[in-house]
């Protein structure tokens, strides 16, 4: 490698580090937006503002304002899954069918909790679309489905003889029935729900459709 | 009563009348926009361009957009009642817990094909929200609590020993759970689920949750 070309490395790996620190900034003021505002706020003016760049600058380094909601939400996802982690004890084994509806109820009150502490960026994971045509990225959707993860390894224990795949089905399906419970209680035009009672409706809940699941068919 | 009187009450008769007309004509306008275009996309020079009358006239027939869009999710609302009661049967007794579990899951399939088939309108119902300060109405409050009665009343079956109030709530729950996996189902950023395979989780999911809570505990 001659003299110019280390030069060159030098400088590609500086400007990388540069692009890199200003996204941060862009995702983290973004994410401030979000939490103080709501997801409607978001301009890209106000965030070359915010964080001291021009407004064309923003476009070096994420591809609009779409990719950088992305970008928050995967922050968001990766908070959540730290908290659902935290709540089930990951790592322990389910330990029979009892155990595995304790460990879903628990996993249910972290996501309402977690919900109900960070309602506005939580909502965003839900209310932003992508624009017309274009896809979320793959690495988006990997992020996602590690959190059914969780759920479909508990879900071994009580539907051990239904395929991979209609596990991977119910735990999302599971999941979607806890985000109803939540996204409606925490709602306030169908009169919210005080976080306790919530959080008894979701274990009652959660518990149920464990219990009916293993429940032997009458 | 005498002639100036009976004059002016004629003509205050044919204004209400006009009112109605206007406002009728106004809600199937927005109906169709939303129906069309979505929520974002209601605005009163458009309406007042397609009904034809001046953008003023409209606020003399609704306090503002957010009362004319209660008024078409009062319609959806309806609608709604009407595919939820054709799908219960109702009338006939709940006939024990499996009876109740089955009219449970007719309702559950009815309230997704409902928002399958419905979908902008469906969404509107969730969607929209009050301006700060402001409240949702009464009449709109009792026409959703309504919907909610029919499900305490299958409950009874299930959860006999539960008093009123906790019944009212674990309707409204049940409901939530329902909506959940309907809109997250038909999510397409979660990637869209197939309308027969949702069919048959929501089925599964009811049919578990009314299993789990005539379970005997153990």
């Amino acid at each position: 490698m001659d003299k110019i070309a280390i030069n060159q490395d030098i400088s590609e790996n500086a400007t990388g580090q540069r692009r890199a620190k200003l996204r941060d900034a862009l995702v983290t003021a973004a994410e401030q937006t979000i939490t103080q505002q709501g997801l409607g706020s978001l301009r890209a003016r106000a965030l070359a503002e915010e964080v001291g760049c021009a407004v064309g600058a923003i476009y070096n380094v994420v591809e609009d304002l779409d990719d950088l909601v992305l970008l928050v939400n995967a922050r968001t996802l990766a908070a959540l899954e730290r908290d659902l982690i935290a709540a089930d004890r990951a790592g322990e084994p389910a330990e029979g069918p009892n155990v595995a509806i304790a460990r879903l109820v628990h996993m249910a009150l972290a996501y309402l909790d977690f919900a109900a502490a960070h309602t506005p960026r939580w909502r965003t994971l839900f209310e932003h679309r992508m624009p017309a045509g274009r896809e979320v990225p793959a690495w988006y959707r990997e992020q996602q489905q590690r959190l059914f993860a969780y759920v479909e390894e508990l879900l071994l224990e009580l539907q051990a003889n239904e395929s991979r795949v209609r596990r991977a089905l119910l735990a999302r399906s599971l999941f979607s029935a806890v985000h109803g419970l939540v996204v409606l209680g925490l709602e306030e035009k169908l009169q919210a729900i005080p976080l306790p009672v919530l959080r008894e409706q979701v274990r009652f809940v959660v518990n149920a459709i464990g219990r009916g699941m293993v429940a032997p068919e009458k």
